[in-house]
């Protein structure tokens, strides 16, 4: 069972992957850059290399694990935290823990072998986001869990795996984790002194100055935030507030699909397909639970942080929790409202 | 002049290195691991390739900026920070910012090519410690800095740079980074209840347990944190209670050298010589004027903490502050007890 144990003076959760557990002569290949490629277990014929599935689309109505599907859901085969048990905090000295609970499953994009979502038709791309919002609704009935993830580390030095084929995690937590709440605060900070949201605010003032603004389209806009701590970092912003990803009807779903493409292409087109990480950032469950956040409703706004990795982090942002980016955001909004997605890859 | 920019609801500081700023298609080289070696310019001899000295050990008082010198401290010739100028706070609409005021110097430690600081003696170690308390002293008198953060990337995944060369790096901040913030409320919460230092606290529990203990001397002790982040993580603490690391005797400069560099053979010898990054954790500048901060004398611990990257940070740890360690620390920590630092590398 993996052991979520807390930092007892900066109160940050560490989750100690037991059964990721590797002897010390293991580590040498994980640091070294791009291992080689895996034989897929995701494609359409190898349902049976995977975990049952919790989830799937099967126009047909093809049977669970077998072919005809267009997009699944698997549980993680070796998961970071483990769906049976109760929660079980306990303390050892000044120490405080509690039991991995939690569940993280993997969504499999697409029946083809292709790395990465941005070369899936739009389509493909709205049912894989509302296949988001399905799992997260069901996850939500699970009283144990506060807070869902949803993330994809594309290539090696941005987490991924060994094996290519377009995928999102989902992790559920039994606990709010830190940086959540930190933006949860921090939101909620500038509402009591404006009574507006920040992020709204955020949108017009990008809007009118367009410095950093990459795209605009109907529902939504991508920009350089502001105090980007990386190269080339976009934010996808919904225009309409909102708190929550999942209330999002089709068409809204349409609108994200077709810019999160966009985005993702520009930055395989201009940057040479760099690794990145993408990250849902909505609403945590049960907030009207949560003492003081409870207008959350009103001050926190629901968006997609996209943070390519080009760059190394090092002492200093492990350090001071500063980060250094070598790239004026301006500059990298410039840089990537001039690139034509539609060059140099073809859209599947 | 670089910027440093806050993020409107996180608060957390960037700084918009610009004269680092590189070309989109500069950035693909930095991704690579390991690039070729350059040519050194912190050998004895090569004094004219570095900006002029800032501090130096000559024995023989030869001439500043020739040969003789037993360490030399210059500024980085590409700063992140800049030592000219006021701090000069402005806002841009909702987005605050101020001009990238600060100190970058590099501690060249050692006049010979030696890359990693453990296969320099103790001697030299104990003054390459006594060089950093001297520096982190005279910027102290610069009423524009709130904090020093005393630092080392070694190796390329660590954020090293393209020279084998041991050496530290010293920067000045104009603010008390988040980071830091968190450590010093973090224990004064524990102070406010138990009104005792937690970390005095947990060396107590970690001496009694022995679980996670890897050296201990007379006046400090390593171990693996309890929550450690990484697979194998080294905190070294002094067993009296300090909360700040310049009030050392030359007698506990010596202490500190002997531990540095068992702990630093011990991951080299049996981790196969990984990247790492050392960070000195220690009280801000001006805590007298920090409100509630000012019991940092009782309840903040200085400390080193070491962290060897053998593992990739990925989506999950970005979007939750959570981090995933595959290596229980008691594991670790057993490791490390075994490993025989003198067995394979010899002691310069």
């Amino acid at each position: 069972m993996p052991e979520l144990r807390k930092d007892p003076v900066i109160g940050r959760w560490v989750i100690i992957a037991t059964e990721r557990a590797r002897r010390p002569d293991q580590f040498a290949i994980s640091s070294a850059q791009g291992p080689e490629e895996k034989p897929c277990p995701f494609c359409e014929g190898k349902e049976s290399q995977t975990p049952p599935e919790i989830y799937s689309i099967r126009p047909n109505n093809t049977a669970a694990n077998t072919p005809g599907w267009e997009l699944r859901v698997v549980p993680n085969q070796t998961p970071f935290l483990r769906i049976e048990g109760e929660l079980d905090r306990t303390g050892k000295g000044l120490y405080d823990m509690m039991n991995g609970v939690g569940a993280h499953e993997i969504v499999i994009e697409a029946n083809q072998h292709i790395a990465n979502i941005c070369d899936l038709s739009p389509e493909q791309i709205a049912r894989v986001i509302g296949c988001y919002i399905d799992r997260i609704n069901d996850l939500e009935r699970d009283q144990r869990f506060k807070y869902v993830l949803v993330f994809k580390n594309y290539g090696w030095t941005a987490g991924g795996g060994r094996v290519k084929h377009a995928r999102t995690q989902i992790i559920a937590t039994p606990v709010n984790p830190k940086r959540v709440k930190e933006e949860l605060v921090g939101a909620r900070h500038y509402y009591d002194y404006h009574e507006r949201c920040i992020f709204c605010d955020l949108i017009k003032q990008e809007l009118a100055s367009k410095d950093r603004l990459i795209l605009e389209i109907d529902g939504f806009i991508a920009i350089a935030p502001f105090a980007s701590r990386f190269p080339f970092e976009v934010w996808i912003l919904p225009k309409k507030h909102s708190c929550d990803f999942v209330r999002q009807d089709p068409a809204q779903r349409a609108e994200l699909a077709k810019i999160l493409k966009q985005v993702l292409q520009k930055l395989k087109v201009g940057l040479n397909d760099p690794p990145y990480n993408f990250i849902i950032h909505t609403a945590p469950f049960r907030r009207q639970k949560l003492g003081y956040w409870k207008t959350i409703e009103e001050d926190y706004h629901w968006h997609i942080e996209i943070t390519p990795r080009l760059t190394r982090v090092a002492g200093f942002e492990w350090g001071t929790g500063f980060y250094i980016c070598p790239m004026p955001p301006e500059n990298a909004a410039g840089f990537l409202r001039e690139v034509d997605e539609a060059k140099t890859y073809g859209t599947k």
